[in-house]
């Protein structure tokens, strides 16, 4: 349910939008396994990490975890558990924290029945229907960033988008936090958590944005970060290291196996849910050995590979059934929880629509508290996409208008509207339709309702050509929001001194 | 959850579907509105029929409601009905019934936790990609019957999709119901229930399809019917007069008020509720009246104008909401419901994708026991679209497939594949994967999820394109249902008969 409610305003393009405002689900979660299979999952799980273990390459969390109490086998690197470690270590974590943005109107809490929809970060192409799909560049993820900024239906910049491929791999990172922090002025997610040293970055860069100290950032979060294991049962040395960092600097940060059903994870939904937790839980109880009570917590990504092409899926009924009990579980833990709008559609079509529509759906029911990839993701995600990201804020500012409160006072009613209508009459013009004219219903950004030969005559474009238009004249519209001048600096020089020390000759 | 649940089974064309099933949601359905506020709009629903009532055109309807009590004027045809006799009239009807199928394999039960999809009905014009949108003809009819028959997800033929332009109008509703009764072997509904004679036929037809007697059929229900109220506040005569031949035969029927907030009701979802309800009850106080304990249940269609254009909005975050408000209402009242599959969209795209499936979930969420419009509704009902009908089927199997078990069993979850795959290797070759692989994840009608690629060599076409191409091979690869020669003659005689009767001269 919105927690403020406001008209709403026409941006000066003339294209409306739903205010920027937190969102929590009034609903209540769907249940879609029992409590006793919840125990199952969660029991089978610790078999794994106790039987089998997982692998760590990262000598740094290998001795962390040793120094707990988990066996750690000096050859393999592979670590195995004590269920009654585990059982310990996932105690006193916080299951909630608040990311604070450098605008304070649009700080949001997550955790409980909050809801927050971050943009896509990851892709290496960019498409559009008028360049096709392509190589990302600065200009496209800069765009992309100012798009986020523009869309109040996202509270977070996911992370920025497509990669500037033409930029140098070992510093692009600082581009694309120096995009998010000036551009926009919501809460972020940096899309390299890879290693330890970019981690760092991160989280300075934060730092500088909302001018704090170590100490002032570490009790109000300005940064929300997440790492994947390699699944199965792996976990490298840069995210795991990536990870640390976020620990001890006390910023939010997530672990999400990459648990892909049939390729990284057993062939059922059942399999794939358990590996994701056993990973998960290593992942929470490395975060707690290297920061007791650090805000940890809980990343599902959990899908399938189609058996046929071995091309993953998503957006399927595999996926919003790992979806809701992977809600279940978090909520078993008491953490929050990640998830994702995701489909394998080539292009924006209907499948693109229904797949990010189920994977939606999935979220909301499930409780999911961070929506990664809400918006823009397109064909697995490899491809961030400008029509995608129109379609997604539609889908999603659908399901916030659908988590409204329904007024049922006697005004709202307004029986004496239908007595002044009568029987076969009309309510266009009764003073009850006439004082909520303008704002009665749902608006839309997208969806076109005209009759069809007014359609027509206006090209009969589909949802897809018109979402073209819709971020081109968003751009066209983009204000840059306000940024004390000094604070700007601060930030290019950080990121002009880190390229210096990356990478010297340059 | 699927009841039945075996292989999924190539047809000839390779178009991969899952078996014929009847369908039951294990979830609890959503409640939106607390039960005061379901007490609420039952209260105000009631008063609105005491103090505003409802104008009756049919001479017989309203002499069945003076009969029970409710006060009629003679002048004005408004009859008013005291709350007292509205709560003790919708007491005692069937909370469930079942519809007889020609096939006895593809009878189902509707009521509790039961979902029943039926394809559209109703729209005057036809669309596909290759010819466009133009007037329905016979034969685009007949095609979308045997379509209709060949989606297994479909459990009910709906309405035979588009009107026979072509035909006279006054004996179309025989041509509609032959290829009904004969192309297909599945329950089915009617679209034309706007006179008494009209309902006549259909209950005939659906008697001989059957081979039973008129006291059989009573028993055993072979026809679901559904009349609309012309909102605000108004039953027409004929809709009236086919509810009340429905009742007396005890074939189930449904009362669907027409409640486009803003246009018809309130300008408001709680006022529109309200008014639905109205007009529902008293919907069925007359059905009780004409044959007391008849199954007569709730209609709902409660979507809203867009306010700027005058256009029917469907597919809303204000339609789902009162999709689940009226699932509330109906069970408060222990009686089945209906509602539909609805977009605005003017072609398939990805509109008309999140439009429907936005309606969809609300439907399965609120548990709607009757989807009509299911397959092939698009542009507000306007037109039937095969292109469509193939994207409501993906959409339809996504869901049903969602409320599959999951299998949590320990072969299932198969610790012994994550420890013979190990950390950082593949489950491809595993024993565990091995011996699920043909059938081990939801199997697509439409979706398509090879890599770039792989579909931009192929075409690059879209969901919409692809669509064309099944329901292409759907209608190549039909096979007549296996109908008992006499039956057809039958129905072929009844046809040619009543024809004769209503046409003498032609």
């Amino acid at each position: 349910m919105a927690r403020r409610r406001t008209p709403r305003k026409p941006r000066t393009s003339g294209i409306t939008q739903r205010p920027f405002a937190e969102l929590h689900n009034p609903l209540r979660p769907v249940e879609l396994i029992s409590a006793d299979q919840v125990e199952a999952i969660h029991h089978a799980s610790l078999r794994v990490l106790r039987d089998i273990g997982l692998k760590v390459d990262s000598a740094v969390a290998r001795q962390l975890l040793g120094d707990i109490g988990a066996n750690v086998d000096a050859d393999s690197h592979i670590v195995r558990f004590d269920p009654a470690q585990i059982e310990e270590m996932i105690t006193g974590i916080p299951s909630e924290f608040t990311i604070h943005a450098r605008n304070p109107a649009k700080t949001v809490t997550v955790g409980g029945n909050s809801l927050t929809f971050a943009t896509v970060c990851g892709p290496s192409f960019v498409s559009d229907l008028d360049r096709g799909r392509r190589a990302g560049t600065l200009q496209d993820m800069q765009d992309f960033v100012k798009l986020s900024a523009s869309l109040n239906v996202f509270h977070h910049e996911g992370g920025a988008g497509c990669e500037p491929l033409e930029l140098p791999p070992e510093t692009r990172h600082l581009d694309m936090m120096l995009a998010q922090t000036t551009l926009c002025d919501k809460g972020w997610q940096p899309c390299w958590m890879n290693t330890a040293e970019r981690a760092r970055d991160c989280i300075e860069m934060a730092r500088i944005a909302l001018q704090v100290s170590e100490d002032e950032l570490r009790q109000r979060p300005g940064i929300l970060g997440g790492i994947n294991t390699n699944s199965p049962l792996l976990l490298d040395d840069g995210q795991a290291e990536a990870m640390i960092e976020f620990a001890r600097a006390g910023q939010p940060v997530h672990i999400t196996p990459f648990t892909l059903a049939g390729a990284m994870a057993p062939a059922t939904v059942g399999g794939a849910l358990v590996q994701q937790n056993a990973e998960a839980l290593a992942g929470v109880v490395l975060g707690q050995a290297a920061c007791r009570g650090a805000p940890v917590f809980y990343g599902h990504f959990t899908s399938n590979v189609d058996m046929k092409t071995g091309s993953p899926a998503f957006g399927t009924p595999e996926y919003a059934q790992s979806v809701m009990v992977s809600g279940q579980m978090a909520r078993r833990y008491g953490l929050p929880i990640r998830s994702s709008n995701t489909t394998g559609a080539a292009c924006v079509d209907a499948q693109a629509a229904y797949e990010s529509d189920m994977s939606i759906n999935a979220c909301i029911q499930g409780h999911i508290n961070v929506m990664m990839h809400a918006g823009g993701w397109l064909e697995g995600g490899l491809t961030c996409s400008f029509e995608k990201l129109i379609l997604d804020a539609e889908l999603l500012q659908l399901q916030s208008a659908l988590l409204d409160p329904i007024d049922l006072s006697d005004a709202a009613i307004g029986l004496d509207a239908m007595a002044e209508a009568g029987p076969g009459g009309h309510f266009f013009g009764t003073a009850h339709t006439l004082e909520r004219y303008e704002d009665a219903f749902y608006s839309p950004i997208l969806s076109d309702w005209r009759n069809f030969e007014t359609w027509q005559d206006d090209g009969a474009r589909t949802a897809t050509q018109r979402a073209n238009g819709i971020w081109k004249q968003l751009l066209r519209d983009y204000e840059k929001p306000p940024i004390d001048p000094g604070v700007e600096e601060e930030l290019e020089a950080y990121v002009a001194k880190r390229k210096r020390e990356i990478r010297p000759g340059s």
